[in-house]
């Protein structure tokens, strides 16, 4: 493993910030959808948005809230959303259309509970959800309209045409490319770059913007997180790489992103960096 | 035909109103989405929302805008968001896993230009840029922050698992019903409601939120754009239905929706009321 040195303290301080942050966005996710009637639109929405793999970038979200000195409950909705958002996204990925498509590195170990329908409309349904439970969670004071709306403007870009939905449509067009691997490796990092890349750039500004960040920092925020998911998403591609070569290739790559990270996070109150930079060793990284 | 009696003139008035409408939604969107590079993403999303069938709801939402006094402009944004929004809808239920599946009526005469992976991901774009379109619309001025933000709400809603999709839902679940005419009927009324009928009530209601109505008008011109879209629902399911009972009913029906939609009108200034209330004869209705 890459781990770098840090103290069993350290680590298990880092790892129950983690833990109790994901703790809280599950909390608030079951709050959001109950298992009420009617059955046969709640029980899909809850089962597909906790059988998804889960995503760091919620719980980033609510970390650079907190890095810029904004509060963590200003942060649960937009980290709610993103999760869902994501959810949806990963529930369409398996949907025959783009499952049955060759795809670099292991595909996800899912079991179908429902139809392609069922499947089909369920992340249909978790998007706009999502969007509600953000755009509905200002206080009665207002005060955070403006923020609210840049980050709806935020999550809708990362999750569209020219975000996520760009990097699964590059995806779907990949051929079982057999070029060399350099090739095949800057491919794979344009792919992550699109999907969990964007995904978490947007998780880093969303929550900076919430909690009341400088512009710098939201955009420094935002650069974080695009390196800390563009290694989130070589990770998990990375374990059904066969080739050492390919496999040698995307850890230099993911220490170079690594460098880039820790870079961005100079500058901030470095009392408070130690729990954002440990994300990609608690929840990315496991190259 | 169903058409009340109206002189020439106002036949012809009113359908300018409705064309004029349309061609500012279609102005507005093809500037939003330019054929431009990537053109394997801008190429779908253009194709696509201009191919599926055009609904009336967008120009409801303006039509309803103009009503309580607003301007035109105010309700664009929100109009081409519920235009893409219903494309969005519309190519997802042309896949495989719901079109395959039987639905009363007669499917739409549908030519696939994509393969259902970029058919799929093209409708995941589509709600994404939607909701961009209608948050980044505010003025610099920040005046329509807070009505921006419950026209967010409004169309999550409308469009997610307790309307639209919901709608879809119970499509998919049809199983060429045998029953009586009357359960049919009362089926198709209970789909064309949450489908059609949601998606105008959504229109109406935002159109009245942004010109800037009162409570008292936003939900009288819900209730009106429930009327009408349920109308529109079963308009467009009764052209394929085979029983001259059943197509009786489903007249009945629709004259009294016709009925309670007329009622909601008044009390608004009745010099305007002839626009809106025109929306039945020129847009939604050939029963």
């Amino acid at each position: 493993t890459m781990a770098i040195t840090m103290s069993n303290n350290q680590q298990s301080s880092s790892s129950n910030y983690w833990t109790s942050l994901n703790q809280e966005i599950d909390a608030h996710l079951k709050q959001a959808i109950p298992l009420r009637p009617p059955l046969s639109v709640y029980e899909p929405m809850h089962h597909l948005t906790f059988s998804a793999p889960r995503t760091p970038a919620p719980a980033l979200c609510i970390a650079a809230c907190e890095l810029v000195g904004g509060h963590r409950d200003q942060a649960l909705p937009a980290a709610s959303a993103l999760r869902l958002m994501h959810a949806a996204a990963f529930t369409h990925e398996q949907l025959p259309a783009l499952k049955d498509r060759p795809r670099p590195g292991r595909p996800p170990n899912y079991t179908h509970k429902f139809e392609p329908n069922i499947e089909l409309l369920t992340g249909d349904g978790l998007v706009p959800f999502g969007m509600e439970l953000l755009a509905s969670s200002d206080d009665p004071a207002q005060e955070m309209l403006d923020r609210i709306l840049r980050v709806i403007v935020e999550i809708t870009r990362a999750m569209g045409s020219q975000g996520f939905v760009e990097g699964q449509y590059k995806e779907s067009q990949y051929g079982g490319i057999d070029g060399e691997e350099a090739v095949q490796v800057a491919w794979i990092g344009e792919v992550c770059k699109k999907k969990e890349g964007e995904l978490h750039a947007c998780a880093g500004a969303c929550g900076a913007i919430l909690g009341g960040g400088s512009d710098e920092e939201v955009e420094k925020l935002r650069r974080y997180g695009l390196y800390v998911g563009t290694i989130r998403g070589i990770d998990i591609i990375s374990g059904g790489v066969e080739s050492k070569d390919e496999k040698l290739l995307l850890l230099e790559e993911v220490n170079k992103l690594r460098n880039l990270a820790v870079e961005e996070l100079r500058g901030f109150d470095q009392g408070k960096v130690e729990k954002i930079s440990s994300i990609i060793d608690n929840e990315c990284c496991n190259v």
